[in-house]
């Protein structure tokens, strides 16, 4: 409960220099403190704790070190143009943790008590919020099962904590379009998995192949599913295509969520501004290479980008696929684009907006 | 390299209590000391050392507990009849080792080099090898990627570490048949995927469905794939199946090594004990839930069991599945019963074999 929390603040010397906005790689700088909440199936939740940045003190045996019982989420603060800090949309990733939470067999907790404890950290560590528009705090809710037993089987003591990472853009490219890599070989994710949990599990096997698409000069990897090579995610982020539809209409076009693919805060906050704009066609289904390749041909295809916490958007310039190289074109006015200036509008208080939570 | 190993050992106060061999359960009381090697990208692989067990120190940034870049090994250490301490082909799990380090992005290392430096630990710690022939010694070889960066990208920094465990039988019913829930709605791993490596990713997602089979009153879960539900492992071990074909003859069928399966060692070595046996057919194949049922209801079915490091061989009672509950006969003279009695020959060194190792 936010009302138990305890604070233990660091002595100025304690406190670490922040670094230039320029410096900023994500999540290799962190703030200066952190929290922490502790469970056991025997008293429950503890009292939540802020307090210096500090290692943890890890049992070897712990099950998150050998099975993977760990799950994370990932949102951030802004400082607006008005001085205020915002928070976007922090209850959407809240019930996405709760959600993966009983899937990895973990507890769950109050989701708005927990946005209290992390607005409580963030206004500690508030100096370490960027002065900038283009970067802003990255915060990394993690919880992992720390029991020491190697029985497979649901933990028993468990941590949940916060850390904050000051960030600028996630790719060092900036804005620039990315090139894909698509190989229907490697498969993120598949029915009857966690593919929809934002688990750590998910992220370990990609990691081999995304450094494959680095080798053949590519940035991310396209993620294909099922012999008809289903496009479900692109990186860590979800996918959207913006297109004409073999009618002529201008679609936007995102896989929907089943069960394959992470729902997105950001990818249903773009369809939720399209859908309001009612200026094109907005659709969640399956959608195959084939098709992409189609509308390629045809030169129905108007802009391909990723959308994710980390970059907001991301325009893809290319798609490598079965030893051929698409060159995605980029439409004018771009949609992408549109949809960041939305969005940080938002995320950097120059609207209004209810997604935006003041700090 | 073992040449470089340091020692530092305990004090005889730090000496921990052994606990009675009947009290043993997987996973829960390890030993006085652990083996640590840590690697970073830049100077390599540092000096393996031995030290008291203690709780590792780990940044909580560290990629272990975000993406799951992790993995283990599991194997035994035996004291035989004879007072010898032995290993069980401990070459197999290293290379095991090796090929998961690989896909996680994980530096690769000297096997024998590091078979040495697990067989100096467990000299260190051998009063911790029960003195009984149904306990052994588990070794559980870890392997984490310990740098504190957020980035999803392969890692610069990681430790290998080696815990002891005296462990009884795996599970608390003994030898007793245990009865498996089959659900096609749950899939353990995929093509494309890496279910053929000992990543602790493959472990999380399976803790919830385990539970599922507990609630529904079952022991463990029998893994389906594919629109015809193919077998492919039963809780975390290996599936074998002795049965008469549709000959008449008597066929002993495992799942191949297709992707979606551990290559176990366990399973390995019964595949040879049986092809030097040369008594019944054996055969690597896939086989599905209606093959099973048709064996069953023809009464084909001679005995189902699982096979792996923790248990050796752990005989099915029953399988339910699709609303029905499939009751497994038991061959007398039972082959796992055979089996097992071969297994713990060649483990407590009752008979001279290759696959034990002098430690």
């Amino acid at each position: 409960m936010f009302s138990d929390l305890e604070e233990k603040i660091c002595t100025p010397d304690q406190l670490r220099p922040k670094p230039d906005n320029s410096a900023l790689v994500f999540g290799k700088y962190f703030t200066d403190h952190m929290l922490e909440v502790s469970w056991d199936s025997k008293r429950g939740w503890a009292k939540p704790v802020i307090s210096p940045m500090h290692n943890l003190q890890l049992h070897p045996g712990a099950k998150v070190l050998h099975y993977a019982i760990e799950l994370f989420e990932g949102m951030k603060a802004y400082r607006g143009e008005d001085g205020c800090l915002r928070l976007f949309r922090p209850d959407k990733n809240m019930a996405r943790m709760l959600s993966t939470a009983k899937r990895s067999s973990l507890p769950t907790f109050d989701a708005e008590e927990m946005i209290k404890c992390v607005k409580r950290l963030i206004q500690i560590d508030k100096e370490w919020v960027p002065y900038s528009t283009t970067s802003s705090l990255y915060i990394r809710p993690t919880f992992i099962a720390t029991d020491p037993s190697l029985g497979v089987a649901s933990p028993n003591e468990a941590l949940l904590y916060v850390l904050l990472c000051p960030v600028g853009p996630y790719f060092t490219s900036g804005f620039k379009p990315i090139s894909l890599m698509a190989d229907p070989q490697y498969v993120r994710s598949w029915p009857g998995g966690c593919g929809a949990m934002k688990m750590g599990a998910n992220y370990a096997p990609t990691i081999y192949i995304q450094k494959q698409s680095e080798l053949l000069g590519h940035q991310q990897v396209l993620w294909l599913y099922g012999a008809d090579h289903q496009l479900t995610e692109v990186g860590t982020m979800n996918i959207f295509l913006f297109m004409l539809n073999e009618n002529g209409e201008r679609e936007l076009v995102t896989p929907p969520l089943d069960g394959l693919i992470l729902p997105g805060v950001t990818r249903l906050s773009l369809l939720e501004l399209a859908r309001e704009w009612k200026e094109f066609r907005v659709v969640e289904r399956t959608i195959t290479m084939a098709e992409v390749i189609q509308a390629h041909e045809e030169k129905r295809l108007l802009e391909i980008f990723g959308a994710g916490t980390a970059c907001v958007v991301c325009p893809v310039s290319s798609i490598s696929y079965q030893g051929q190289e698409y060159n995605i074109p980029r439409s004018e006015p771009s949609l992408s684009q549109r949809f960041l200036k939305t969005m940080s509008d938002i995320h950097y208080g120059r609207v209004q907006h209810p997604w935006a939570v003041d700090i």
